[in-house]
């Protein structure tokens, strides 16, 4: 038996990355795909890569019936989601909503950091957050209600949020932090991180052979990873883009307490190994080993190392993810999965180029 | 039911690819990975791409034990294979081959272009020329042996000679290039194609930010693609490295013969597209598009692209591989799925990255 | 004394190397940069690698005064060119134009190529086509002109159309194509060359780790190379994009003519180097070794190798030049030297980054 | 007149961007460039963009007379700087060292993160640290020196120390750092960083489409970066890799003391203004706007922004240099100046390529 499933905005970089992995989903059925711009195209005219594997055609949003769905995936800029989720919900539609509109559980903090109206603050406290290394029991209890027929609202987690998080969360949940102290996050993303929209920014010739900083202080990853972390006001985060089309590397500098008892790198590499002991996405590097972002592209995994800086009494840790597909994708798959009662890793197994 | 397989020489860049397409491949059983350099190296600490996915470790070449499996696939230099295959074949074991020792028919060439003896000039004859889709039935002849018990010798096309051949093929085999002329053919390639190896040529610095030609008029695939299109003497090949990793791009000029009856792009692509009829990894272009090389990365497809110049009668040709997978890995694995009489796509099905 | 000058068009990529080259130039003394979409923004915002270089500010079109002036580069879209000039040369104003628009010396053509109709055929008589090592005449004839007191009209040659003929005049002018052959140009472009403006090609994600062919059969180019080289209707010419941001290489395949006397690689290298004997800007690469395009990124010079292949009686010969710079502004400013009495290496012999 | 120039070790990339500017100095006249592995190649053969600029070979270094010229750069790995150094400042020859051997004033220090013995440990206290903005004293001294017919001996900063210095010192130095707290340095540097050895770490194949952390709490330049900035064991310093030739970014996050007075991004805008007034070298991006290492590369310009983060009350500061240039050669050049009383910027005053 398999779920039937649509994408809300399929024709940018997340849309089309969650296209690829359902179309190859032995759970999930792919039954719709909107793009009010290429409506009426073939996916595989606008990505060739699709070529010879769907006779998918892009629809108009008000013409795709997504009302009998299982699943909707939404891939759509914030402030669409709140206009798509409850129309979804209530036609009994379980949501998975790749954008940022039901991440933070304050509506104020959302509308301070999106220049925007939260409209349906009171699915908030229901949204299960999307990233089951570090909270499963909201994906757990959708998956209780789906099997009881009610439809579940999951938001799920940022592309640095997500990759900040898994680098720092083990030594941040054994209460390692200073006390007070803040945790500097900079991180690295390709340029699919940037979206479709063709702009001076995602020009190849502006972004090529160019490293830069980008949202500096202000950038709206900022809120969800303090609320993950449960450190408010306590992160500064810097984001930056390289030249490379997917990948994002996360460097967290956490300074430690005094006494928090983890003396070497060795101590830190046996936390992360057992606090991700049983999570088949996420691999901890051996002592000595840093992730390469390429070690992961075009798979759900992410790698985290970590090191003890023992002058400074600090740890660097650092995550790295496909930003399209532990970052977006391949995690609202991974969700949806949960949700369904599916196998975790069902249609996000394959293997990563190894070169 | 699998068959178990191993992989000579798998620490190079198509080795390591076919590892990656065999560990996922539900028709063969991954057994050995050989690499002296390597040995005792886990495959993932080489390839971090396979972490969590593989316990493999590379063994030293006289420390596994090959004679039990039922393929071997040879992912050496030239002369390493005319060395492997032998003993291999003597034990019953099918060897697929990836290095270029069997792929000319004359051993004289071989011993021409490689500046090596020719030291198994008695195999040439029965090795089955790995391109299926331009000849089937050598590979169905193998097939048929393996049914029967006795090993087969598949000697897969190279990478240049497989994009361009496909490209070029339909107008050769229609008899419509002129009379006595020559093709141009210029393609260009993405650095894991120059191996990898170390050297300057491969140093991310020179070949970034770099197009270059290189074996200009002495390139050692001239002979295979002349052999292939059946034009002894009358390919000019230009090979070019352009800065990506994987992605093989090949621009064939045909000048046509006087009368040959078609006059349009559109009459081009209707005889592409019958000529590939039921090919599942050849996909043909519409009239006016052209192949990405990003668009078959990670995949074992081949996109074909073709225009006619009705000012000078020509048809420019276009095809575009993966270098590592249809034009070395993918292709391999295809040629074993029809000797060992597997779907021909087992194994090698997934859809590529869109971006 | 310096001759005052300005840039029509200068935001776009060849107007801002323009601007690059003339604000070191010893001899020009750049006046106004005018641009409609940049109106009243410095140089150095939109293009920060002029901090600390330029105080100069992007004017709009109409509110400069480009009729005091002694030379107006226009960088323009084709069509634009044939509105300015005429008031400009009216003006006594030397125009050195980059666009296509004066190029072709039969207005026809250019109308069928450029799907316009050419509003000044009577210039294009007069005007000098700006290739300086190919056609040193016309210019020269231009320098007495200005000498005499009468504004100059040249017309750039193209990227493309530079790179090509300067890697086959040597050959074609001596003589040796075979009669009524076609000569194949097969040339591949960093992404430059596709404007600045931000469309789905120029998006980083879809032209970086890319290669494909474009325009196949009717690239705009195609009639130029063939006047350049005098062999109307006889090049099929296919130009490519490869991910780098600058530099361009062109291979050009030449059937020789029977008996045409030059027997050897080394025969065609001594051709190439005495026609280039003299030349400051092109540099004929030993035989064995071919350009490279980094080599001359940023730079107005052109590196041209030749290789002969007894096999196909052809000739391959590559030549690679930095398409903004030599295929653009930087020919221009060689032109404009000339034009102007000035050394014809002024404001151009900066060395090139070596990686 | 001219000095009498020579560059040891010019091979490597900081060698031969040395070479590149040298040839193009007005007040230095290269002589000798040596090499021992390419000892007798032409310069324009192993970096082909010097073809027509410069019949120099390289030489071996024990057949240079180096003891007649006025100044020798030297490009050697460390521990090689201490061996040549000595011999050439008896023979007269100033000395400006680009290796690490001479930076750090404590021999205990560079002892223990180089790994080796510092043989000559009473020349730490007369070199003069070559960071001019920074420490404009100690290459005054030396320029009284050499007017006074003694040669002098300059420490060249490291690459992620120019850049992060210049990124901090402007705050650090007006005494706004928390007390005692940590200062995080993250920074990206292209491959060239890595230097020319063609290994696995820097085959294009592994660096292209990856980002990756590397020397995680052990780098070389953690010490440098801390003498510079006078905050001894207070510097968590993570360098990374991304895939471009040239560019280095540093991101250095400050924790401010309370009331340190200065209470919006502007206000620290004009700190940095007022702190870099004069200095050539160093644009202060307007508030608002944050480096890219694009708009430096060929050029000795670092670029620096600064943001305020008042959730934290933290300064996030970011420098951008080309590593090669203002972080290696064109450095060196810029101490030279200084110390033969040439002007600052003499050789080193090109307009970067805008794009």
């Amino acid at each position: 038996m398999t779920y039937k499933a649509g994408i809300v905005g399929g024709a940018g970089f997340a849309g089309i990355e969650l296209a690829r992995i359902l179309l190859q989903h032995p759970g999930f059925d792919l039954c719709a795909v909107t793009s009010d711009a290429l409506a009426g195209i073939p996916l595989s005219k606008a990505y060739p890569a699709f070529s010879g594997h769907a006779d998918l055609v892009f629809q108009r949003n008000d013409e795709a019936d997504m009302s009998s769905l299982d699943v909707a995936f939404l891939a759509v800029p914030h402030t669409a989601a709140l206009k798509h989720a409850p129309s979804l919900l209530e036609s009994g539609v379980t949501v998975v909503d790749l954008s940022a509109d039901f991440r933070l559980k304050d509506a104020a903090v959302y509308e301070s950091y999106y220049d925007a109206a939260h409209t349906q603050p009171e699915l908030l406290a229901s949204a299960a957050f999307g990233l089951p290394e570090l909270f499963p029991q909201p994906l757990e209890d959708a998956a209780c209600a789906v099997r009881q027929g009610s439809p579940a609202l999951v938001a799920c987690a940022g592309c640095y949020p997500t990759a900040t998080s898994l680098a720092a969360a083990p030594a941040v949940r054994a209460g390692l932090v200073r006390d007070g102290a803040t945790v500097v996050v900079d991180a690295v993303s390709g340029v699919t991180g940037a979206g479709k929209k063709a702009t001076e920014r995602t020009h190849f010739c502006f972004a090529n052979d160019n490293l830069e900083a980008y949202g500096v202080t202000t950038h709206r990853h900022t809120p969800e990873i303090e609320q993950i972390l449960g450190l408010p006001g306590r992160i500064v985060f810097t984001p930056h883009l390289a030249p490379l089309n997917r990948g994002l590397l996360s460097t967290v500098t956490i300074p430690l307490g005094e006494g928090c008892g983890l003396a070497s790198t060795a101590d830190f590499v046996d936390l992360y190994e057992g606090f991700y002991d049983g999570c088949a996405f996420v691999d901890v590097m051996p002592e000595g080993s840093f992730p390469k972002t390429s070690s992961v592209v075009g798979t759900n995994h992410a790698h985290v190392g970590a090191a003890f800086d023992a002058r400074t009494n600090s740890l660097v840790a650092v995550g790295a993810i496909d930003n399209l597909c532990k970052g977006a994708a391949g995690q609202a798959v991974q969700c949806a999965n949960i949700v369904f009662g599916l196998p975790e890793a069902a249609g996000l197994a394959s293997v990563g180029l190894p070169v």
